[in-house]
């Protein structure tokens, strides 16, 4: 068995390049009590993880430098000394971007691959579907009627967040970067407005999609974006600020107007979250979103890209504004036991 | 009897000029029934008027031009066909800038003289005071061994803020204009730190005065003030946006660095509001107030102009960064009945 992990070896400046990275042979420690030998199956790439390969205060801590990488990875048992744990079993972790990762049985929790697809764990079920669950409905809380915008709309979040909010009975537009997000989100997924920001205008064609102007709006970019958005917001409107996407590979300082002036004038409620903030109600998420994907009123993407060899392309394709739903990396077919 | 007022007759470019207003000889109808002739004893000059000269949205309707400006006025019965109030009982309510004001007695509310000195309904215990109360400590919420930042504190609103904050035990730092409301936070208030933001590198006073970081910044400036604070603020942070006395008279766009990503690494919380959001709510806050002024906890301090005649200069003042605590003129004497 050849272990290979992928090191984080320069902090990127500005966008990521490959060259700050490293693939490279890794040992594989004995076994202890209580720990699993667990093969990756399929990890996440994520365009939080970005923040977390700058050496600067963020919502998790930095990466260390000449470390391995780590992230949402499903994974399949192949060598057990838990009690808990057998080999063939499934399970969810947040470990390191190896082919191979020893965990202790506290480090991972068990999945039942005959309730939903594995991948989805790490998808509409797992933290990308309970961060678009809880930012929506804690903070935006989305009322019949309102409107909801949501920027990175085509993404792995925005996708789920427009689709809760259509089931809570909001007007939904989006904002994306290509004529084929666009249709997906109006055709596919039943937003009222999909905005291309490429092509079009945001803030005029925002206008004209809100008429009514903006409630909630679910902030994934950051930028120019969301000025032309909170523009546009009503009196006591809820900001749920998701992701800064569009800052994250920026080297010099994020200017633009000030925006307290119109949350002061309209009473609006502007918060940040990470979704472990909601660690207490994860459950409680997880069950509905389950039960809104089994009555098909959620649907979701999943890009899968094949090869371990191929995850820093797969992340790196994050900020190109090409990839749609939720961006996975095929490590290992799974083995029937 | 001689009625005059003052009308908005410019709508102020930048900062309010006194050729923005101008004073005229007014009418006084005759009573109707459940009507009161009312003489203005005391009238309230805001910074959150000047808001109200723009032809904008904001948070209240703009001023009408060549209408009289309204605000909080203590004013007395001087005739009345109301079966509520009679001759010689004080009032207070939302009216015009004018000597004499005729009003139903559903627009006013009666005062209990003996309870506390006139001018304080329009200040510690009136909206300056619940502005201060709710913003506080229904966004704020400071937690004992907190810090709480205020900015704009020696104004009317953050005197108090900074009081009530003490109260609940936070260690409290103020940003002023002076040395002497530096002092006067420091010496009279309790402030553990006031710096002049004049006459200090602010950022960097800051970071000496916080070395736990900011749990709470209550805002009253915006500005280059509010970035200096913001680039502080601690995981968890609450951010009650009350004024941007800042921009109040800026003509150009106000920018600065976009502050979504502070807000989004810290799952800070910013929310604007004013106070008439927790209308449903005053009566219990004027009564806690009440009760720590008279307990000696809540200190406060006006500054009265004589004479109606002065109104404007007495606007025009707060904006100058010059005065401390609630700004009131005196329109005329109270008479004993």
């Amino acid at each position: 068995m050849k272990n290979e992990r992928i090191l984080l070896v320069n902090r990127p400046k500005g966008a990521p390049q490959k060259s700050d990275f490293r693939f490279e042979e890794a040992s594989t420690p004995a076994l202890e009590n209580n720990q699993v030998l667990l093969k990756t199956i399929y990890l996440s790439v994520d365009p939080y993880m970005r923040g977390r390969m700058s050496d600067r205060k963020s919502y998790v801590p930095p990466f260390q430098l000449n470390e391995p990488i780590s992230g949402g990875i499903v994974g399949q048992v192949v060598e057990s000394l838990s009690g808990e744990l057998e080999e063939g079993d499934f399970v969810i972790g947040n470990l390191a971007w190896q082919k191979y990762n020893v965990a202790s049985d506290a480090e991972v929790r068990k999945l039942d691959p005959s309730l939903a697809p594995l991948t989805a764990n790490l998808g509409v079920l797992g933290m990308t579907g309970l961060t678009a669950y809880f930012g929506l409905l804690d903070i935006g809380n989305p009322q019949e009627g309102e409107t909801v915008v949501v920027s990175g709309a085509a993404g792995a979040v925005g996708t789920i967040v427009g689709q809760i909010a259509k089931i809570k009975g909001a007007r939904v537009v989006g904002i994306a970067g290509s004529d084929d997000k666009i249709s997906y989100l109006k055709d596919e997924l039943g937003f009222d407005v999909a905005i291309n920001y490429k092509t079009e205008n945001v803030y005029e064609a925002l206008k004209a999609a809100c008429p009514d102007g903006v409630d909630v709006y679910f902030d994934n970019v950051g930028g120019e974006i969301s000025d032309s958005v909170l523009a546009l917001i009503n009196k006591g409107a809820r900001i749920p600020v998701c992701g800064q996407i569009a800052l994250y590979n920026l080297e010099k300082a994020d200017v633009g107007p000030r925006m307290q002036s119109q949350i002061l004038i309209n009473s609006a409620l502007m918060k940040g979250f990470i979704v472990s903030d909601y660690a207490a109600h994860f459950e409680e998420g997880a069950i509905e979103l389950a039960k809104w994907v089994k009555e098909g009123k959620i649907s979701y993407s999943e890009n899968i890209v094949d090869g371990f060899e191929n995850t820093i392309d797969a992340f790196l394709g994050l900020f190109s504004g090409e990839n749609t739903g939720k961006q996975l990396v095929k490590v290992a077919e799974p083995e029937n036991v």
